[in-house]
């Protein structure tokens, strides 16, 4: 047994910051959550003390961790004899339930992590066209990489200045890179006919996270979609729908089949391979067809689609196409939601919590949904830093994203009990902050 | 059962060229391989012949199809309770593995395919040294993306213009990267001088892969190591070996440690999840702790050191660094290059053979191993290919990488019995092809 400051001191000294990934630092209490184990809604630490799992993968852990059906797919993986780099029939079988669950999918392609996912679509979009700028919203996440982590986050004090100089997300990603980023706010209509009417030429695609789960789970209006799919169709503009968060997470299908707008092309991730390293893009048949050996874009790599992520994917389908598997968690959403929103009106907080299936956001400082990323600008961030520590000390894990708009979850092996645990907690942290927000 | 072009013709219904992966279209059988199983030195077809791997997974496959101690790992993992996103103590286990076998390396990160991994520590070599272009090596492979997917492997008929206008080796890549990329030939010293002498001030990086695998195996003239180790360290620009494919391929250590040679950073990656989708960067210690959270420089993503690839990784150690692991490789290289080198001088073959460890490369058309990417282009890719498809037929996998420099390996779970029979197999190949190279 060793306390989690030690086991940071110790990581320290061979990664950078104890970690393998920077956001893994949790400002609320600060160190990283180092853990000895998962089961099912249950994280130990490595000083032995259990966390109900609010987390959830950052939305990968739609099944909580190990699940048996997991279990089960790695077992079968030992008992087949797992290749790698080679296909199967199982990379088929997965292909298929894709391209019958999600609406633009006619071919689908696998690869590790969602950034990957993005990268290479955006490839193909690009090599289709033969246009290179992306218009992209402003609070939308597309994966830590240099096409993309530009524009998307700008600190506040950087915000006005973002739509005309880009905001680099990260050192060491040049210049060159942020002048083919046209940053737009969400759900602002004039600001999208602008931005097409000015770059439609040297626009390859059009990204979004059609539920943007990554920052205050702002929706779109229904119009403004419909306009988006209008405009860069009539453009020669490719509709890219970033699903790696909404994808099979409120019903077996994607978030476009629920909102019954057809992009031309998805990335999905995160929950498919069942908690492991999986991701894909797919869409319609004369893009896809841009990759190697079909066309000329190139998407290649060892690790594509190892068959062990494969045949967790499998399991995950397998789970998430059962009869009870969107109910249960609507059970769930349904306690949870009418929970929160009991807490917020008996003390009267200053608060909204949206949600789309089973994963939902947390904005402080205003009551009604943001309706782009400058309405998130709304809490101080040490509030929420300060609410989450309180909930880890009393058991609960909330991933704390650095204080900013965040997302939780829960899976399918939380209980009701889990959840009205979590919502005690969450109304005491609350109304020890409640002053503050 | 089903044949491969049956499978073939089903997958392509749901995936671009029925793959994922688009070097996995074999040009030698006309359709990929897909497998039904592997075990040890072997792969089943979905048709249900047997095959003995002589891919191993592009080098990932070091210890074979589905080994034991990676089997004993995915059990470990179900019996922990895998957690995703989440450090643990195994983690730092690995990590101080790497900083000590690596030499180089004073902290290391993970993520999951060779792509990230370059992708990362390129990222982190421009925000230390804030300089943004990247002198690299014709011939040198460093991943599918657009920092580096440039200027690598030229066609002949591009090759003369490639070191004015960086051949773009995707569609999709916009003609921005390629200002970046400064290409110059191996174990030319002029050139090298002459690139860090007019591009120095903006130079962030000089990247190669000490031993060349994914061309022909090239081996660096050691003058010419110590020439760009003096250069980049006299003109700060950054030393960037890229050890993916060489690292722990021929003693437990890099290819930096047996060639004395100390980069600033270095890629590892496919052998060391011990065939499970794992890589890492690494190197000094002021470079590292450029990424956040100690500096500025992002890396993050759910998926990176996932647990099950960071278990099999440490099975993978365990392995390699027992008494025997290297020996029993050796042995195998032995039978193989003795064997090779008498079919070669029994029929005066116009061919030469290159390798590290257990990896090697075929040459045809000359004799001696090239020095530089240009001497590559010494055979007909359909001679290769030709070869590539008599030995599938009689039960030998090879990858033919498109019929151009292609590498090779076995595993060690490969037999004595295995290499005998292949290199009867190949020793008939040759022969039938000789008049052709």
């Amino acid at each position: 047994m060793i306390t989690q400051k030690e086991q940071y001191e110790k990581a320290c000294k061979v990664m950078p910051g104890g970690i393998n990934s920077s956001t893994r630092l949790l400002k609320s209490i600060g160190t990283p959550f180092y853990a000895s184990q998962g089961k099912g809604s249950k994280i130990t630490g490595v000083d032995g003390k259990e966390y109900i799992d609010m987390c959830c993968a950052h939305g990968a852990g739609l099944l909580g961790n190990a699940h048996p059906a997991i279990d089960k797919a790695l077992r079968k993986a030992t008992e087949i004899g797992y290749v790698n780099a080679i296909e199967t029939v199982y990379h088929e079988e997965l292909a298929s339930i894709v391209v019958n669950t999600v609406a633009c999918a006619d071919k689908v392609r696998f690869c590790s992590s969602g950034s990957e996912a993005t990268m290479h679509m955006i490839r193909a979009c690009r090599g289709y066209t033969g246009k290179d700028k992306i218009i992209r919203i402003e609070g939308h996440f597309h994966g830590y990489h240099e096409m993309i982590y530009i524009g998307g986050h700008p600190p506040q004090s950087e915000f006005q200045r973002n739509r005309n100089q880009p905001y680099i997300e990260s050192a060491g990603i040049p210049q060159q890179f942020a002048e083919l980023i046209i940053p737009i706010p969400y759900n602002d209509q004039e600001a999208l006919k602008e931005a097409i009417h000015e770059h439609a030429d040297e626009t390859a695609l059009v990204i979004l996270e059609p539920v943007n789960f990554n920052c205050a789970g702002i929706r779109a209006d229904q119009e403004y979609l419909q306009l988006v799919r209008k405009l860069t169709t009539e453009n020669n503009i490719i509709l890219f729908f970033d699903e790696i968060q909404s994808a099979y997470k409120k019903s077996f299908q994607a978030a476009q089949n629920e909102l019954n707008i057809m992009p031309d092309v998805t990335t999905i991730g995160k929950s498919i391979g069942g908690g492991l390293p999986l991701s894909a893009f797919c869409g319609k048949k004369e893009i896809m067809d841009c990759y190697s050996p079909l066309g000329d874009v190139e998407h290649s790599g060892t690790f594509n689609a190892h068959l062990i992520p494969i045949l967790t994917g499998l399991a995950f389908m397998g789970e998430a196409s059962s009869p009870d598997f969107y109910s249960t968690l609507q059970k769930l959403e349904k306690q949870f939601h009418s929970g929160i929103e009991k807490i917020i009106d008996k003390h009267d907080l200053n608060m909204v919590v949206p949600n789309f299936g089973a994963r939902f956001n947390m904005l402080l400082g205003r009551k009604t949904p943001a309706k782009n990323y400058e309405e998130t600008f709304c809490h101080d961030n040490e509030v929420l830093l300060s609410i989450f520590k309180y909930c880890f000390e009393k058991g609960i894990f909330f991933h704390d994203y650095g204080g900013g708009p965040a997302h939780h979850g829960y899976s399918i092996q939380h209980t009701s009990e889990n959840i009205n645990h979590v919502l005690q907690v969450l109304e005491d942290a609350l109304i020890k902050h409640k002053d503050r927000f």
